[in-house]
């Protein structure tokens, strides 16, 4: 069994953001040189997701205000969690929505997708350097 | 280490529903052979899911209702996306609350179930042939 | 490859709670022997969940306030799902918001978290024992 890990850093000077990174994660499984087997693409920070959804702007700007909606960021003082200090209460509760993590086939060492599918980092704290795990198992 | 690809084709002719799709996964992993390891289970289309849970009709009109009050299919001009021309927006939504994806364990040849686990397709924008995938990885 | 299967009991006495199964997994990988591979944790229960984010008790609560609005637990009439009978409708739907499984990299032999990282089993249907199952493979 051969397996391969890498880490993608990113630093979002917005607080939010949708960035494809499926080039990123292609050269990650090329490099692996798997050729059948799993990737497992997951946000290392628990106020970031790794989701698979269509690369369209529009889409994009509809999750933005959906998940202010399902979860609005302000007033801070909304969220228990934010008496820590933090004021990032909202981002803990939009990733679960958007989840931590995908799982993707990987067959005759291609990513396995459908005609849309693109895997993107959502940002929801931004303002740090922050990390995507890729990991990589198979034959 | 063994693996196995198969795609699971679908055509509802409503815009959406809950397709109990456990049997064909158990088919797909006896002709795998795999004995020991992780089944992956995904849409390959982003306006559709693939979840486990129960198989209660009940269940799953709560789910219909539950997700049209959290993501409205009308006024489709509520959705940026659709100005591409497409009236899907909410399914693209619905779809991250339910999920691409599910990881299933193998032990001794068979899904590694709870009581009540089982898969199901969930599709959000019928009317067209589209496609699960069953990936199987394993010894 | 090797494999290695285990089961993580709970029986949690209130309806909801949210329990850190972090040391837990991390006894199962060091039982398995696997250096490098994956770990999946899921629910074996369709009313209860397995996710990862922050072991702080302020958010734990901001949880709880979010997904009973969105989900609430009463009117029990409320959801088609307890006309069976049963008053956990809303478990059903709590449970995909947060998720049935992750997926974690296994690496070096340790879980290979990002630095807050922690699992979860989120229980949102308690008073009887349910499981979580711990499958492992890899090399």
């Amino acid at each position: 069994m051969k397996s391969y890990r890498e880490e993608l850093w990113f630093k979002v000077s917005k607080r939010r953001a949708y960035i494809n990174i499926t080039p990123r994660v292609e050269e990650c499984l090329q490099k692996s040189g798997v050729k059948e087997g799993l990737v497992l693409v997951n946000a290392m920070h628990i106020t970031a997701s790794v989701f698979i959804n269509d690369d369209e702007s529009g889409l994009h700007q509809d999750y933005e205000d959906w998940l202010e909606q399902l979860a609005p960021h302000e007033p801070v003082s909304r969220y228990c969690h934010n008496r820590t200090g933090e004021d990032n209460g909202d981002a803990h509760l939009k990733r679960q929505v958007m989840g931590r993590e995908v799982v993707v086939a990987v067959t005759q060492g291609r990513l396995d997708f459908g005609p849309w599918e693109q895997i993107f980092y959502g940002e929801f704290d931004g303002g740090r350097r922050k990390r995507v795990l890729v990991k990589i198992i198979g034959a």
